[in-house]
């Protein structure tokens, strides 16, 4: 279908699924910063607009660039579903008349159609009226083209949605990614490697609302700047989906701290002991930016560290912030499916070096007693607080 | 295809995915375990078979019950897809004779045909030798049909794997659940209500190889029994998944604790107390009964209490386990969808009490100090311990 000879002056938005079914005071305030998030949007992407039309249930944005902002807004959180569309007056000969001229620029290669009609306000006629009309002035027009109608699987569906004085006209629905708005909810602290799962994790918490700030490790000497650049590649693709909200990469130096680990515990704790300490850094960054709890991409038994014996010692260096792990439950091939949905997964698999200083036979079933009797070997605190101190912004 | 036709005495289980990539010892357990949870499913449904050869990376099940045993085993964690097939030597006279004899069975309407080989073992011959035989011996042996090979997307596919002195022929590939085998993790004690989502979430956990103590926490007499008997369905579902592993649903009486909850603190407060002493409950039971960590069915921003400054306040009331959410990152539709794959869906939906205690306006932004001064007003170890003296335990 070629749509780009369409003279499109209307998006629809919808926010349909989640935002929907809330209270009208948590809908209004969801649907405000809706909005918001879009105009950033659109600003940032140097795409016109005239207005934003905010009304119950639907946004629409008047514009002459309807194709392209469908494309970008399909990345806002919050957003079910988009369509270009053109605008037209209530009356039903101006639909007719503007529903035939746009099945003139789409039909060629149609064989089937479908005329649909949603209405909202009073209007002399029903919308079955308008079905009816529409479909039987389009299959006049264009007796040459052998149209059949089929409201069942049509080829092409011509939709039209009147509003009060208005009627816009479109046939294509473009899903968006859903969730909620970004900022509906608290921010949260996430440990970003750039590996395949954690990218996946801060995905999916923003698509629950919340904004991410983004931590990453800096193990080196036992990583390089290999491992960096890829952290920081998949970050810039997680804000890609941010449009609008800070746009910084914490890196942490941790690479003192775990050659100290290495030096005075078992090595077959290496891996905990690292860890735990990563989760003391990150609750205190979350107290000092006022995040609402921590967020990795823990998946149960996917690494030797992540059976529900090592999990529970991590968690138990947390003591204020709730731990989130989004993909606890979800097998690789789920997760990888959706990292190559959101953009990070080519480049989690570049070449990057891995953390040298794993163990060979990294311990699976942790004593968190015994765990806690090595960390007396740790100034733990001071630790926590050198990294703390040494942390570096990077604006991606 | 009408695979009915055919003798089959063979399933063929793989177990790749993420079991495969296991380092040896991890991989060699996995699979032990994996046969026996086989073995539990294949005497539960009282399905019949000779017996299971388990050779590095496949399981073959000798019976003459191949297709409804590839049906039950298609739900047994850990298994990644299923063939029923014939046996025969690896004769390469055999392997075709077979081959053809098979296919007589399902080529009737069937216009194009692939022949793949798989060998492992040493053979006078190449794996393309027994694709170009079988290949041209089909062609031959049904001239009357107008076969084609098509090797890029036939309609049919006819396998052979040869493994040493034998060879197993198929054309079906049924999909497993995948995941681990259950029993490779530890239990987690799980919060189940029989809503959409706890369900969903418990599931999730014992995909990755956790057995789960699913627990109900009986709300009457702001429930009644028919939000009971919804969650023992969807327990039993659940168990579906869990073949020779226990059977019990836990019910704790919180009925008592909610009403006094409701007569010492805001009404606003209720949901979060309700729900942290919920927390601690299940604290308690997961001591007892060994398990490493609480399985919960929360979303982010799902409901009232689900904003990240209330989970965070729930999660306080846990002290010495981590609290699994996973489901944190989804959204409503996507859990649906879940639960319909795995059988919850239906009983979820049935009508069942709603919880009277809910207040019109329950808080979504919970503070910490505010809750800890409410529960001065509690005995809270009074009441924990009187509803873990009280539980009852229902058999599904």
């Amino acid at each position: 279908m070629s749509l780009g000879r369409i003279d499109f002056d209307t998006v629809i938005v919808r926010f349909g699924g989640e935002v929907g079914i809330k209270g009208e005071w948590t809908r209004r305030s969801y649907e405000r910063l809706l909005v918001k998030n879009i105009k950033k949007t659109l600003e940032y992407h140097s795409l016109n607009y005239d207005k934003i039309i905010h009304t119950r249930g639907r946004i629409y944005i008047k514009t002459g660039e309807a194709i392209k902002i469908c494309k970008k807004l399909s990345k806002v959180f919050g957003i079910s579903s988009l369509s270009p569309a053109v605008e037209t007056s209530s009356n039903l000969d101006d639909i007719v008349e503007k529903t035939v001229s746009f099945a003139a620029n789409v039909l060629s290669s149609k064989k089937t159609f479908a005329v649909r009609c949603r209405r909202v306000g009073v209007h002399p006629y029903t919308s079955m009226d308008v079905c009816r009309r529409v479909g039987q002035k389009i299959l006049e027009s264009f007796p040459e083209l052998g149209l059949k109608v089929d409201l069942e699987k049509p080829d092409i569906s011509f939709q039209i949605e009147v509003r009060d004085d208005k009627a816009f006209v479109f046939s294509d629905v473009i899903r968006g990614v859903g969730g909620f708005p970004l900022g509906s909810q608290p921010k949260l602290v996430c440990l970003l490697s750039g590996g395949i799962d954690s990218p996946v994790a801060c995905w999916l918490v923003m698509k629950r609302g919340a904004p991410i700030i983004p931590i990453y490790f800096d193990n080196s000497p036992f990583t390089d700047e290999t491992t960096l650049k890829r952290a920081v590649k998949t970050a810039k693709v997680l804000f890609e989906w941010a449009i609008g909200f800070p746009k910084e990469l914490l890196v942490v130096p941790h690479g003192q701290n775990l050659l100290e680990i290495k030096e005075k515990c078992p090595e077959k704790l290496t891996c905990i002991l690292c860890k735990r300490m990563m989760y003391r850094i990150a609750e205190k960054i979350a107290k000092k930016t006022g995040a609402e709890g921590i967020v990795t991409g823990e998946s149960i038994g996917e690494q030797a560290s992540q059976t529900l014996q090592n999990l529970r010692v991590l968690d138990e260096a947390v003591k204020e912030y709730p731990v989130y792990r989004p993909l606890i439950g979800l097998d690789k091939l789920e997760i990888e499916h959706m990292a190559k949905k959101i953009g990070t997964f080519e480049f989690s698999i570049e070449r990057a070096m891995s953390c040298r200083a794993v163990p060979r036979r990294p311990s699976t079933k942790a004593k968190l007693k015994v765990v806690l009797e090595c960390e007396q070997n740790l100034d733990v605190d001071f630790m926590v607080n050198r990294s703390i101190e040494n942390i570096r912004s990077i604006s991606c």
